[in-house]
């Protein structure tokens, strides 16, 4: 049997562009003598759709949209991924489903069991769990359909949730040919190789091959990193798609290839995973060309370095505005980024704006010493000269912020984090580090100046990060135990050595900055616990 | 039997506050000679405790308030609200749960049955659902306990979910003496009244009395409304606590009060969770000040009415910020308003730091006619100066757009959209100026030409809403069909009479805007579906 996986990147809600990619795979899989073409979870809509999902007239164009699929599907077996509505009359109207077509006849539907509604998931919100067959006769075969969550809970990775059932296990007494997975699975470092590790869960359980096929591309926030696959009965990676890149793969299940090793690198990964996150925020917006402030520090850099990758030198402009506290070095050091990278460099001279604010408030503020008031003004010029950029000449302003920053507040409000899209916003300062030097490579893209001067906010003389934080490792450290695994106070400062004071501090750093993220551009998610999206905490709060 | 019905207002995660509060309940319900003291849903911890929930020192902490609660519960019986780890090993590790305590000793635990998981609710993020028991022996009473959404299902009034148990149904047999709801239910206009609703089914079906014990206070978006109360067997209304504030309300079963009516209005609801939703934010956050730009028009107008309420005149600055576009009514009238609420009054030319924006610009945008961008400049350098008044003397900027402008983005990110609370962002145009009206009703605070001027942002000549914009009337209208009820644009052009092409535009136009409400402050919410909360949509996405 041949087997078509198509890895496809969807947007979300767009049902004729949809439509027409799994349309060009029919035919690209029987092209190639393919009897089995399989497609993404939610394939149809893209996920995660959200509450367009509550919209019935939304779900009733996607049902429609598969009756146009059926009758070009003569001849093949063809499995879809959509929302539908629930006829069973249960909890929720929907269900997250594959549609199940043999030879222009649709079979019928094998309905999602495991609702992920932790994390970014909220599963539960829309649909409830399937209980139809997840058994079907195709090609002659014994073929289990899964989606996605269903096959997670077998191989022990979900640690949210304790599942009544696991529908890997339920599989086990009937003994199927092959069970196939359509996947929308969001990338974090290390997603690729625990997908790897599920199918492998599966595949021993059952005693057969297991193929999945994942949704690969960027949908605001979440980046889905692909990496279709097909492992044999004995849990042994046969073949395997591409990262971060719409891909066809063929599998033979009569002719598979050798077992090969899954080829990734966590910091490239995690460099193409942010690559995709903006070139798809950007072009599934039909925005060409984004802007970024240029400070002459590492993390703006490193966006900059990102932003050519995704848009290509010439939809790039940097812009560095000086103010009377900037070093000499962030002029020069972002002209000398501009000059590697190749991207057009405006000079913006705050100085004239500044004093004019300052004039205007003196009479209020004459009495008070200079504080966080100026160094806040300074950042929101910046700000909207940004803004004036995109609104004129049709930029989206990228923020720069790194996570370390975000979570402890070290950023200006409606100043330096303007932005549509927040490209940092998950990477820690330590990991922006990391990739300075992975994209340094082999060229010295970002000046080396830019990765070894200490960081500063340059907002007043002689700033340095670490007057008000402590060392970003620490920072980062906190963040880890506190954010990744909501490890308590004692717990991290026990196992990272860390004070218990300094940990309470940057801990309660983290709430107080709550108020500040829920304004921020959405991020790029990269890890399993990003600050943009999948982490709910009230604003107003006392918890110690 | 005597029951005190502790309305009380909670801090989210202030254990040592909300456990004062508690214990001065208990002391107080002893004094006046009651058996059992209620108290509301989660009542330790404050609803919602959202990712708090994901700490398990969080829960541990809360666990051990309980404890320390149970020796001050001599010779009464008492339930507390609380989040609770999940002993029976189900699929989410906490349950949502009523301590039920008798005479200092903790007899168990009710366990929230029905967890609404749509709208602003997310319990299934969190809570397992509860199967112990729901009848509980108190004082020699059969007396049956509910959390919340328990009894709603019976009411006939959750639409979003059909629940597969109806825990009122499975009371009956039972025949309780009584129905006690621990409930925790935000505010929407017809809440009050619904929440009568499904009391007086349940009485009228369990043929017992029904006592509900509802939160108060504003917690970040949400408002609590209170007006806990007592329905006897037949449904009728006997006693009723005060909406929005906290309240001490006592049931006597054996000598209730005679049959009342629910003593509520509308508009002077809505006025009140407004007030509340500002006071609660300010105060739980331990902010006394604020401050808002006055452009003399009504939502200022009413945003400072609303804020001088909640917090005191003396605690509100009005900056009018004027530019060469404004009109001079619109300084006069901000004055006149000021002069009305007895506020301070900062008057603030934009006009400097607007022309060395100009000039500093002028270079890059020469070529290009005046548009968006020059408003939107004017928009965020004032923006730029409420945040300095802010940063520099520690007023909150609250934020004063309405709902009809977020909806279709008329409104100007780090611009007039700056501020830590959107008092109106959930208030329609329609509803401003129902409320202006009413504000106004004995006396003039709200400038009547403010009222009566046709809606300007002012930010280029003779500039009209209506310049961009169908009539507010025309807007609300789709935006409630759309936003609130998801009714399809043929369904909406059919019932509101509005020509199709008109619906599609506005539709198009609150899907592009959901990237601007997305950094938007956070708003209060007050009627069935906010844009700040219980609202998720894609910012890319391609649907029509």
């Amino acid at each position: 049997m041949r087997i078509f996986v198509a890895q496809l990147n969807m947007i979300i809600g767009d049902f004729k562009g949809n439509v027409a990619k799994i349309l060009q795979s029919i035919e690209r899989g029987r092209e190639r003598g393919c009897e089995l073409i399989l497609f993404s979870e939610l394939a149809l809509c893209g996920y995660p759709p959200e509450d367009l999902l509550l919209h019935r007239s939304f779900v009733e164009e996607m049902e429609g949209c598969l009756k146009k699929i059926l009758p070009k599907t003569k001849g093949l077996a063809v499995m879809i991924g959509l929302a539908r509505k629930n006829p069973y009359g249960g909890e929720k109207p929907l269900l997250n489903s594959a549609a199940v077509i043999e030879d222009g006849v649709l079979k019928g539907f094998y309905d999602k069991r495991l609702l992920p509604t932790y994390d970014v998931f909220d599963e539960s919100r829309y649909f409830d769990e399937g209980t139809g067959p997840a058994l079907w006769e195709v090609k002659g075969r014994r073929v289990a359909i899964t989606i996605c969550e269903d096959i997670w809970q077998h191989g022990g990775f979900v640690l949210e949730t304790r599942y009544k059932r696991d529908p890997v296990l339920e599989l086990m007494p009937h003994k199927p040919d092959l069970l196939l997975n359509l996947s929308a699975s969001p990338y974090y470092t290390a997603k690729p190789k625990e997908r790897l590790e599920v199918c492998r869960e599966a595949a021993l359980s059952l005693k057969c091959p297991v193929i999945l096929c994942a949704q690969v591309g960027a949908n605001d926030q979440l980046v889905f990193d692909g990496y279709s696959l097909c492992v044999d009965g004995k849990g042994e990676l046969r073949e395997a798609g591409k990262g971060f890149e719409e891909e066809e793969l063929f599998v033979d299940l009569e002719a598979l290839s050798a077992p090969i090793a899954l080829e990734y690198d966590p910091l490239k990964s995690l460099l193409d995973a942010l690559v995709l996150g903006v070139r798809d925020y950007f072009h599934k917006h039909d925005f060409k060309k984004g802007c970024l402030g240029l400070s002459g520090g590492i993390d703006s850099a490193l966006t900059a370095v990102i932003a050519v990758k995704a848009l290509g030198k010439e939809n790039v402009l940097g812009i560095t505005m000086p103010s009377r506290y900037s070093s000499e070095g962030s002029v020069k050091d972002s002209a000398l980024l501009a000059k590697n990278l190749g991207i057009e460099l405006v000079n913006l001279s705050i100085e004239k704006p500044y004093e004019a604010f300052l004039e205007l408030l003196h009479p209020y503020f004459q009495k008070r010493a200079a504080d966080v008031t100026e160094e806040n003004l300074q950042a929101r010029i910046r700000g909207i000269l940004l803004m004036a950029f995109s609104n004129k000449l049709g930029y989206v302003v990228l923020s720069t912020g790194n996570k370390s920053e975000m979570a402890v507040g070290y950023a200006t409000l409606y100043g330096d984090m303007c932005g549509g899209l927040g490209v940092l916003s998950d990477v820690t300062k330590t990991k922006v580090y990391a990739l300075a030097r992975f994209v340094n490579r082999e060229k010295e893209l970002i000046p080396n100046t830019s990765i070894e001067k200490p960081p500063s906010a340059e907002l007043r003389p002689d700033q340095r990060d670490t007057d008000s934080l402590p060392d970003y490792s620490v920072v980062d450290a906190i963040l880890e135990g506190y954010v990744e695994r909501h490890l308590s106070l004692d717990e991290i400062s026990d196992r990272c050595g860390i004070a218990k004071k300094t940990v309470e501090d940057l801990v309660h750093r983290i709430h107080l900055a709550e108020y500040k993220r829920r304004q921020a551009a959405p991020g790029i998610r990269v890890t399993k616990r990003a600050f943009s999206v999948g982490r709910r905490y009230p604003i107003v709060q006392k918890w110690k």
